[in-house]
């Protein structure tokens, strides 16, 4: 009989063991869709920690899943490898320094890892999201559709919950996605807004919500909740587990994901279609003029900190 | 201590222990969604089978629902009561003399239950869905929110499994309601039929799909699965299931139930929020003047046949 | 951008489309725990309309899981086949008629497969499934440890439930093996019954409960369901389900399932640890001395019974 | 139609939103197991914060549940009252008064809360634990069975995890129960220690594992833990919500839960069963005599703290 288990096993790879790495794990044990859960963090003593307080849950739960520590190189090796790995800000740290640290920490990470197997999926969650999954796409040496970021889903699940809550309906019941660079240059597209494939606007009356006030109160979520608890792990924890369900899954779900944008060549988010194999397809987005020339605009400016952090 | 659970623990209990009776418990169980789960029917033996057969399912599970034998009286002091039982064509048996059978059969399953606990759900299954529904309405006594039918819910579904099948989705990222008396005359609400939100005509080029041809696949879905295996259980299982999980979790999810139309005094299937209290609000769903007139073609035909069976 | 799924996604195979099949079917999807459901059945209508019927549960409930036809040698070629094929007892058949029958139509089965995936794993649930099992393991040219049957798992998840009611705690909250060769041989091992690890004696005082009549029960139970809905589709399908998942994520839960003995050259239900490989190990049950001759006479009539097929 | 839901909807309050709190949410959110969820802490910030981070996590799966922030006297109408409540240790302050600071914030707590809904199960997570637990016992006003600690239940997963690595089995396939008072006192089971009823020593040589080295591994764990990431939030997090389905779900599941022991006249853990209306009875557990002395010795010990509590 055999001593180990040597028929193909579903493994996951969490780099970057913090706050965010742990609720994502957690998700990923609750959930238990996979066999094994690989941390990996510089931070030996925090691993370890999460390791074991990890796998007090897998015990509790029956989900069987293992969770133990690793190195990068095993990382690489995994179906799924998840990087949240990321710095703070340091004390009087400007958002370009803070920006150029994580640049060149996300370098060294995805260095580490290389070579991936070859159909290894790489999900970024670091931030900002969209020049580190750039970063990580050049130097990962995998086809460019098995390399994306988390992108601007979890502002999309945001401003859906915010919406639902006006409209007394279910957040999985409205349809509308946030794109383009997440952060100060997000696009909310309006212009297709549905619940459950009825217009927005002829369910709510539009004095019941001002596209603005939703816009401004998703984004400024992120830090209202981060002023108070540090970090916005639970939101970004199960929105990564939602993912690495549709992708081991083959689930096909339309999701808002950072992936490369060739009329741009940098990586933002439009919504794809996530399968077994990564970005399945981009779904070509009818948008209005002026949301379609604020995703320029923010596109633009992700290409202009691309060449910043390329120089150093 | 106490010996027995006296606390709220939820329950409920499906009428009719046949084979889609079976289908709607084995995949609560699993989905283990209540305390405790009833079964009722007038053929004793088929029914104490179910319970020992599902109640093996509880024991493997783990899931802790418990299933018993119950009389109609205690069935209506349930949180929720389906509605399953009917009888199956007889020999020689023209279709409208089977809908009168299965009005009286509802007429007397409904009686045997009154008076209802005054917050019970009703979900009537069986067929045809809306003529019973609008039946068990009359009689239950409750307010009209909570005596609903799964009226064209299995056939939205159904709708958009194909869809997805041709569009490479899946099934829950489209939007698409088959509304109106399910049967022959109801109506696929393509005007406003998206991918998460995206009009269909702009990601799926039309040749790709013909509306006419879906509609009649869909339609013809369950007989070919009827005339092969003597019933569709499976589908309309996980279905029923759903819309209990969305009842009492108090989802507010946007779904095709059929309902009580004041305009025509009668019950089909418009999209609605279900709630804990049943129906909260139906949806103003805007629709295109063809697929209106339909709708109240379909509607019209209903009232036909209630009035055939009032007569009776 | 790929076209197709090329990266590993789990397959799990049903060969016999009927009650069984479709139950067990049911429960993987609703479990959502692999990407795709092949059903193979010669009888063509029946085997299309159970891929419909459950095609519509996974487009209900989001899972992902695509349900399709499928060649026998395409079975051969996933992670896990279930052998779930039959026949039932014919007009006037003997029960040596019929295991003859059911002999020779699993030889056919399991050869219109091979050569299998070499890690395939091959789980037996046909009846007489211990016989069977043996049959199976030596034509599939597989290692032991992947070809393994059902055996007693469901009636020791039964008799646990009938204790658990007597006890009045949940099923899975007591540990009991029934062992041996399933059917009228099958051994009891009341030596090593515990509620979760108290012995049962030290909790439930022996005048509540007599090992003979739950024994005599238990064995009751399958005919007593059989007889009023000519099947027990529900037990043994979330049974098989539990056992899939057991298998796909790794989980080493300790079963009782129908494995090679090497001292009796046969197939019968000893505890096992089950993992991703199969049977990981057997577990050295520590038997009280009639318990021992009981499994001893059980195996000398299987071996008997395989001697009568081994001649045809 | 109904614009609230006033049907009995399952609701449960979590009384400190720190990290342990979090996480406690996180899970029963994920695992969707009731209607709305309740966050109290004094500390507004920090609670509106958490309740947006879960609240994404409810927009996200689907789940349904409702988070909400709410008062002390909200908290009391709820089915379940989770309380994780408690201050860490203060610079250069003894463990003695760390104990009377804790003991003195669960007066207030429970105090704030009273008069509790007849039927609410006040569940005690805060350390020390089964003292916190009496002293609630005695101020909630609510029947002795309703009110009850996580006492070891935690570290009766841990022993079985360590156990199970060591023998190659899941941690769900050992029995062996951590008893006592929670703490340096705690009393592990080792004589009903089984593999699934099978004695563990049948199975395991007793050179693989030694008795003390895994007690003091357990016990050191927490610590462990503790010191690299300052709080252990993700094990209780998941034990929790694993109680809260037990009560929800009537499951009678068997638990090691701290709780009143008449003949000490306080609460620590031994084995009960859990259902809808709390601890529905204890289980009288075989010990061996030293194993009855350590309880013994751990009950008099909690008993001397309470005077020292009293007295303040």
């Amino acid at each position: 009989m055999p001593t180990e288990t040597t028929s193909p096993s579903t493994r996951i790879a969490i780099v970057g063991a913090g706050q965010v790495g742990g609720a994502v794990a957690y998700a990923l044990i609750l959930g238990s869709i996979a066999c094994e859960l690989l941390l990996v963090d510089v931070k030996v003593d925090l691993r370890d920690a999460q390791v074991r307080d990890l796998s007090d849950v897998a015990y509790a739960t029956g989900a069987g899943m293992r969770v133990r520590a690793a190195t990068h190189h095993e990382a690489g090796q995994c179906d799924i490898v998840i990087i949240t790995a990321g710095s703070r800000y340091g004390f009087g740290e400007t958002s370009i320094q803070h920006m150029h640290r994580n640049a060149s920490l996300i370098r060294n990470v995805v260095k580490a890892m290389t070579p991936f197997r070859s159909d290894a999926i790489v999900l970024v969650v670091s931030n900002p999201v969209d020049l580190l999954t750039s970063i990580a796409q050049e130097l990962a040496g995998l086809p460019k559709f098995q390399v994306f970021g988390s992108g601007t889903f979890l502002e999309s699940v945001r401003i859906r919950g915010l919406l639902a809550e006006k409209a007394g309906v279910a957040a999985n019941s409205i349809q509308l996605f946030v794109l383009g660079v997440q952060g100060d240059c997000q696009v909310v597209a309006w212009s297709s807004a549905t619940i459950n494939g009825i217009p927005l606007d002829k369910v709510l009356s539009p004095e019941t919500f001002g596209h603005q006030e939703l816009a401004k109160e998703c984004k400024a979520r992120a830090e209202t909740i981060f002023s108070a608890k540090g970090a916005t792990p639970f939101g970004i924890g199960s929105v990564v587990a939602s993912i690495c369900a549709s992708i081991l899954f083959d689930k096909r779900e339309v999701r808002p994901i950072s992936h490369y944008q060739p009329e741009f060549e940098c990586c933002f988010s439009l919504p794809v279609i996530l399968g077994r194999n990564g970005i399945m397809k981009t779904i070509d987005m009818p948008l209005a003029s002026d949301e379609n020339a604020a995703m320029a605009r923010s596109a633009h400016r992700l290409k202009s900190a691309m060449e910043l952090t390329d120089k150093k």
